[in-house]
């Protein structure tokens, strides 16, 4: 997906939001400012958000000399998490269907730090989305190639929403491997919030060695493309994922909750709405 | 009020937000996002909101083409204004009280295309802040100042808010100048549209000479700036006067609708708050 022009006034709200969770100064937030001001002038069209994102979120991590801003929200969204996940392999256990699984992981997606600094209460978000019809319902496809499939290559999002993953994670019958950011950017997932979510138990975990907020191909290490290239299934999880793989092949599934207006646009659904959507190959 | 690092990604938004009511192509959008941009750079700290606005509208006319982008827009706050006026003037017969009049002339300050192109219903408005308790209330001084005022000067703000002024105006027993801008930005009152509410049957209308969105005298007119300083009583309305003129003297009283985090922050008053506040001195 192309960065829309509506964009450009979310980087800076996400620039100002990440520069105070790392506590930055008045100097350093006006030096944040002008430097991300800069950075927006400087973009050509047709780049997707996450590769905007990327740099943008790097000069607030650099003004400001924290490598995670994030690590304490990161640390939070994951307790909260851990402490409904028996509450999520409950409803797997009574329930144990490919849906259910995937309604609990997409309900995790309503953790996401770069849309709003505060979202709405997990378990209240898990009852709304487990009976919540979905805006688009490729998961009839996601389950034909599931069958087929020898393994899994999950790519995760956002820290705390990995809990969610893990309960949706342990219900597949076959292998999993887990991807996460290579360094900290928003509140996404890196490899020490997978094992804060006990992820390491259920799937292998990987670092995508990039610190783009989404999966840039381009931004990724050679290790991690070669992997990705010959993964037979891909599901993608969260906007950042669907703004960079929603033409990445029909082996690719994005699932996501649409949180914002420029997605919503974008995607053809309306703002609130869940999706597993099988992504289309390049034109 | 100095500008905030929260107001520059509402700079863009109204940016986008005024280029799409002028009915902007997406060349012209990008062409004014990258003109915004480089604008927001070039500032230096301590300059008010409205002198920001000011440029930035000014670049969105230029680059489509369009004088007043806002013009239908105006129209139609001022017609539904309108609408409700005789309902309005209702109200007065029955109460017939200073108070009752500044609390519908506030009402009218929710019509505010600057903070989100949709707003309340007017009448629903109009009962809420007829009995909403004021969270800064210097309407004593200021009524203590009219009793011993030859004139009162009036500083209007948008567009239909107008027709809400003129119910409060009808109401004083002085003569009243109504100052508009003297140019369109945003859905601020001009000439045109304070006659289209009535305001010269019960006022002197005066322009400001400026299209900033606020009172920035060093940007308005001589001749305006000579009225403003011999002028014993001023009443602003809105958040764009707050911001240039919340420490013009103990002689100015702004009246709002806090709609804005940041307006809220500086006021010192929750967002939805209705403040009418004698201004400072300049320290």
């Amino acid at each position: 997906m192309r960065t829309y022009i509506d964009c450009y006034p979310c980087f800076l709200r996400q620039a100002i939001s990440a520069a105070r969770y790392a506590e930055s100064n008045d100097m350093q937030l006006h030096t944040i400012i002008k430097e991300v001001l800069a950075v927006l002038q400087a973009q050509s069209n047709g780049v997707s958000p996450p590769e905007i994102g990327a740099i943008v979120h790097r000069v607030v991590r650099e003004a400001v000399g924290v490598v995670d801003p994030y690590r304490n929200e990161k640390k939070k969204a994951t307790e909260k998490a851990l402490n409904i996940y028996p509450r999520l392999k409950g409803i797997m256990r009574e329930h144990h269907d490919l849906e259910t699984a995937i309604r609990i992981s997409i309900a995790g997606n309503i953790i996401d730090l770069g849309v709003s600094s505060a979202y709405d209460d997990l378990w209240t978000t898990v009852q709304r989305v487990l009976h919540q019809p979905f805006a688009i319902n490729d998961l009839g496809k996601f389950q034909k190639q599931l069958a087929c499939a020898a393994r899994l290559f999950f790519i995760g999002d956002n820290a705390g929403e990995t809990v969610f993953d893990r309960a949706l994670i342990e219900s597949l019958p076959v292998p999993v491997t887990y991807v996460v950011k290579g360094s900290p950017v928003l509140n996404d997932a890196t490899r020490e919030d997978a094992l804060d979510a006990g992820l390491d138990q259920c799937a292998t975990i990987i670092s995508n060695g990039s610190d783009a907020p989404g999966t840039v191909l381009s931004l990724c290490s050679g290790e991690f493309r070669e992997l990705f290239e010959s993964a037979g299934l891909i599901l993608a999880k969260g906007q950042g994922n669907y703004e960079t793989l929603s033409d990445a092949g029909t082996h690719v599934f994005c699932m996501l909750q649409v949180k914002c207006p420029v997605i919503s646009k974008d995607i053809g659904v309306p703002t609130g709405s869940i999706v597993i959507r099988q992504s289309t190959n390049k034109c």
